[in-house]
């Protein structure tokens, strides 16, 4: 049976956004595994209470329900060991959990501010209220305000990405030949910007575009193909 | 036989900080290896020519001379494939060239205009000259001007360290539960910073400052004993 994965949504049910889930879909892709999309809104906790909390991601494999994105896939990791490995290993799962720390201390906070304002353009009416009231407290102004400078944050979000870049000289991916989570998580926050922008993030001569656009074209152009509002 | 290590040295030649020379000294240490410290100053070009070169780290082990700390370590990785893992295995070695290069973009340059004219007043007279002209062209302006203000330079550096700091809040090391090179990589600039300055770097509730102590401990206190301006 295939599993189960609730993805956040918008208005426009197709338009599946947001970076969290995108590391899970990009992790059940790696691992081959057949899923089921079930869009969900932010303020639909009713629809996700089985799992004890009112975030996406959360996946139901059969009897097994498993939440959040890291979690996730440690567990496809473990469930399914047949499968192409997510992490390489022990060693190699070091080398991930610091692209993870990373990505969350360093991407993440970059990517934010470009792409909440569009997030709540794309939000259903019933959503707006609950995103903007959370955010708005979160980053202490309000939604209009948060970005700024667009062309300061994208610069800043080049900078950000200078270990990838000068790591993408010597090799394709950040796990060496192939991808691992690790690119999946760096990928993640580019393909939110993606989907909920139609900003130009990375010259076409930057290593960083090449490898979004082989992130893009992985899994028979499941990122690429996906719907955004461009 | 001992492997030979050339070590960069000032006036004093037991004050050995060179920080590409650190990720060596502990890359030798971890694989348990014996090795001759060489002490080097900046314009004994000749004493490394044999080398094909003139930079240290320069390890000679039997017959074989490598340059480079990424290369020696790689070398001793498969020279002494028996000895504890410095990588851990291929997809040990994608994280580990991750957080390579993240050092050398990010924490290498944070630390650097810190140290430069600690090193400075450490060099014999001989080398001083050599040293001011490479690092005044590099850096832009005189080397008593390229660290401003400490303070803000320390901020910065510890700003840099979010992502390792938010990773040992879960494990112990960047390797997991056992340094791998990766923690050496990291380590070595903030050795340097200990050889050549007297600042404090981090606070002593920083999770930073606790992993920066076990590796001054490890192998026998190699670092924490080490000879320094302090």
């Amino acid at each position: 049976m295939a599993i189960s994965h609730y993805e956040l949504c918008g208005k426009d049910p197709e338009i599946l956004f947001s970076p969290n889930v995108w590391r899970t879909k990009m992790a059940l892709a790696h691992k081959n595994l057949d899923f089921e999309t079930i869009p969900w809104r932010f303020t639909e906790k009713d629809k996700i209470a089985f799992s004890g909390q009112g975030k996406v991601p959360v996946i139901k494999d059969n009897d097994t329900t498993v939440i959040d994105s890291w979690d996730i896939a440690i567990y496809l990791e473990n469930a399914y060991p047949d499968r192409p490995s997510l992490f390489g290993g022990d060693a190699g799962l070091a080398g991930v959990t610091f692209i993870r720390h990373w990505v969350d201390t360093v991407i993440f906070p970059a990517c934010a501010p470009l792409a909440v304002f569009g997030v709540w353009k794309l939000l259903d009416e019933k959503d707006r209220a609950y995103f903007r009231e959370t955010r708005e407290a979160r980053f202490g102004k309000p939604l209009e305000d948060i970005c700024g400078d667009p062309a300061e944050r994208i610069e800043a979000l080049r900078k950000a990405f200078t270990p990838v870049r000068s790591m993408l000289s010597q090799q394709s991916y950040l796990g060496g030949d192939a991808p691992l989570f690790s690119d999946h998580m760096a990928f993640a926050p580019l393909q939110w910007l993606r989907c909920v922008t139609t900003h130009t993030l990375f010259e076409d001569s930057d290593l960083i575009q090449a490898w979004l656009e082989r992130m893009l074209k992985a899994y028979g152009g499941l990122a690429g193909d996906a719907k955004t509002i461009r």
